[in-house]
């Protein structure tokens, strides 16, 4: 069985579990408050080029939305997002259980606009109506699509006019900075936003995102939010060994090589199944491909290889999600490829 | 200055009135637990055909809805509601402040219907996604829609396929079954659905409603979330004592001569602003009107009439609401619909 | 039946409804934005003379105590209070269910001190401990007591040496600054804390109380809270009116009156159980009075009087809570008094 | 530096170390839904004796407790606790974050008993008070004391009686299943309960904690509250694989042999410090000691040492918490004792 399931799929990338190895034995002190944690949040406000900052060491991207959305807004605040994103779609209401409301758009091509910012903003009229105050959007989106650097600048100016905060879930930063496509690079993706995550999770480490916050005013207690909102590892020095070695070497990190290589590999994907006439769900440029097919070479396909139904049949169609990672290799691409090609040939 | 602004801008109908005084030096026992409110909940039971439920006496339709979706979900559930739905739209995330979210959908001449509800359900999928549990519906609708028979029982049939629950806000409920289009009767009402409340602060009461519970599971220790929820009044009988000269002599009562007065002045509106061919911003069909005027005709109105810009202006032109109820009169309408045709006359 | 159950067994004093008959038909804005609300508000900055405050009016006590405090706290922030404090013991849990802790003291004669508050700041460590942010006192307490002028002080002392607010629950203020034990008066009560409610359904009111918030981050969107927490009445006006007629007349009002008259009849009832050398559950100096009395006694007694047992039986004797209220006669006490005699005499 | 500062100051037991990496690279399914958490829920129930029952693995904690708490409660329930215990004291208000109130006892020796249980209950009236539902314990408790079976059955029985539902937080679980002086078993202790779970993170593991769920009710939709209260893993297979590392060998296994060297140690440090007439702040029979010393001591030993104060300085005397581990050698409990003779001896 070959793994198109998630970016998550296996354990960490080996030069992870190579300094969690080392770093073992040594005792430090709990909850992120170990030289290990701090040598990782050093490296990455060099990366990002910015010194005035906070860095937390979270467990998962839920944590880390939820913890960050409730620390934010005040009890009537609400934030704005595209229905297909994380916080939306995929944390089962974690944001709501806080006592926050998102304002769920439909995207385009799975992204937020200004405009979208602002039609939103027509649902808000005074007390009787909750306070839009952050926009929240995932780089790249669900869908595998990406916000390049004047969307980006115009999302982060559209902001600024509302009075809003802007925070980017990333989950698969990784992805959207090593894509092809991108204009965008780090250091301008950190200037534009008021908080935003280095997913590790789904880019080769065991768990564990670093959460950047800027904003002053979202970093108060930010720590006692943490605990509150069960996102505080008591050995949290695991999460920040396992960012010293992600990012060891900085823009020439396995970090990004690894993203860049599943990014390469989704592409290879893409083009195979564009040649086959096959159709896609989404315009994705990053780690992930949507491609609709038959029922029939969907079920074949079943047989030898994992990944998800993205949505239901309509047609005798299925949206299909294949996610490559940095443990993908360039023989399960081909295999999936061949043998696609060989059952949509049976099928005609 | 005459007022089109809501039906609760005056105080009370004179009979509830009368009803408070003559009551006010009787000491009861506090929190709805006295005669009047116990007698007012048989009166209902009565109207109804349903011995078997609850009646709680609310201070407002805002705490009815917050607690009876508080009280009949668990932590993951979620409601499905229009977008313009008073729970979603003006209650500043009451219901989210409970932990819950709600799925708002774009509605139909600000309706719900089975294929919206199954639309909804799309979002759903499994243990990442909140389970829709219930339906919210207003009824009218906040732009002065109704549901019939018909429709109601497509939704309750719905309901029940999808395990759901059904909950009708009715805080202009009088005005939904006075209205000359409907061929929906309390009863019938009563029996498609899991709750619902018979509005007082919008028909004639000082305040208060009065929330039916068919479900048992939804009764649950309910009283325990009214004090929780901020909705427990401690003189309760207040209510009580309204509710049983609101609904005094039944279908015959000032509830349903009230609600009937409204509509009728407001169907006179209608008519009046038709001719003038004037365009509505919604197929109101009970007491409240969404004529979209000039903006210097609004302007103009202004001076001599109290109402909402109901939206932002667009080319020139801005949707009003102008609302009816028990305490207006011929003599407002007449005078609203003189003054717009000369108004408009004018700035041909 | 004669009914010492609590200070809100009867509707509202006859000026109060006398206001709201004379003030029925009047059209007005709603959700308090109107001219009485308006004017009340006025009354009760220059009764307190503090001009630079905000001004409430709010449908009762639980609403005015979970709204303020969901309001003022962060998150992770918590209330210190006494674990007989109606927030505490008489709310179902409203302050939890917006995700506040209140951290419960054993209260001195149901009373905070500087040196409870200082014990309770004894759990407060760091980011794995709440943060202790508000004092919620009663004045006077849930069991009659009331703080001196000195201890007000020592209380608003120590909150500010700890950086925490001071709230004053004033369910039952009349009685309070009435009690002739008390050196302390409105405007000094308003000069030591940050805000504080004039309580309205104890004392007259049909319903009502007028939150008075000096506090400047504490007022930030207030509106928006009490919508959210279901404690904007739709006709706001009803509050401004009763409160106008309440407090007509300033320290001379009915207001006043009416709680020195509670008062006096408390004390009565007090000096003649005590001649029956009864003891009592707690040093009330207001208008309850807490009687230890035999099982037998109350049994009888509760054949023509209505009260509370107030805590369970322990060796054949029960506390009960007598409450007298601005309806309550002195014939009630006499016969109160008297039924006591004989049935003692007669047990003896 | 020696720690005795936490028992999750060092990484993992070698053998857990050893599992990870030989799994690393196996391609799962996410959170939770794999062959190896699986296998080690499978290994519990054996280990426990019971079938009929529920496994679910845990990042951490405090997750457990919010996210059991949260999904077994109503709104209007509460828990019962004693003070010190960790989901009251040391979880910055995360329950109360869900919406419920911990009711906090002065525990006895950091224990709830019956009798403090029926107290609690004296809080509650109807309505107006919270319900109390569950009782909340930790074994061992924060301050190392242990429930011995009659003690568990006590309580077990007085929870039946009250219709409440028994939690055991298990974060120290083997160090109380493997004191010598504890008559109780695991077969025993998931005998009396509704939901506790087996600590990972405090003995050998990297994180992660084993919640067994036997009670139905409380099992329903798990996964849905486990994901909402951020707390499902994506990489959930990383908690089996530690679990089936730890428990491999059953009673033999290292999480026992764990518990029960650092048990050990514990008592001789005890014993040592007894010798030199230390008096305790608490009768811990487990892995922690909490020796009562001079400031200038304390001093003294936290240039060799690390440990936490546990309470504030008093008369010159400080608490201190030393905690012992699966980690700690001999020579470090043989070094603690001959620096503190020394210390005290120079101090003399």
């Amino acid at each position: 069985m070959i793994y198109f399931r998630s970016d998550y799929s296996q354990g960490a990338h080996p030069k992870v579990m190579e300094a969690l190895m080392k770093t073992n034995m040594e005792h430090t002190d709990g909850y992120g408050l170990d030289a290990h944690c701090e040598h990782a949040s050093q490296m990455i406000r060099e990366l990002i080029g910015i010194e005035d900052c906070e860095v937390h060491m979270m467990v998962g991207g839920t944590p880390c939305n939820v913890t960050i959305i409730a620390a934010s807004l005040k009890p009537y605040e609400s934030v704005i997002a595209v229905r297909s994103g994380h916080a939306y779609f995929h944390e089962t209401g974690g944001v709501e259980a806080t006592g926050h409301r998102i304002v769920a758009m439909e995207g385009e091509n799975g992204k937020l606009t200004p405009e979208l910012i602002d039609r939103a903003w027509d649902e808000y009229e005074d007390e009787h109506t909750p306070l839009p105050r952050m926009v929240y959007i995932s780089q790249p989106t669900e869908i595998g699509s990406i916000y390049n650097k004047s969307e980006m600048k115009a999302l982060a100016d559209k902001c600024k006019e509302r009075d809003m905060l802007l925070y980017v879930d990333g989950a698969r930063l990784g992805s959207a900075l090593t894509c092809r496509e991108n204009d965008l690079n780090l250091k301008e993706l950190a200037s534009f936003c008021d908080a935003f995550y280095i997913g590790g999770t789904k880019n080769g480490a065991l768990f564990g995102e670093a959460l950047v916050i800027k904003n002053k005013q979202m970093r108060d207690h930010f720590r006692f939010m943490m605990k509150r909102q069960c996102g505080l590892l008591a050995k949290g020095r695991l999460i920040g060994v396992q960012f010293e070695a992600l990012l060891d070497g900085g823009m020439d990190s396995i970090y990004f090589s690894m993203a860049a290589h599943a990014n390469q590999l989704a592409s290879e994907l893409r083009e195979g199944l564009s040649k086959m006439n096959v159709r896609f769900y989404s315009e994705s440029q990053t780690n992930q491909v949507f491609p609709i097919l038959p029922v029939e070479v969907v079920r074949e396909l079943e047989n030898d290889f994992f990944f998800y139904e993205w949505a239901p049949e309509k047609e005798g169609m299925i949206p299909i999600r294949l996610v490559t990672a940095w443990g993908t290799e360039k023989a399960d691409i081909r295999e999936f490829l061949e043998k696609t090609r060989k059952i949509m040939k049976m099928q005609e």
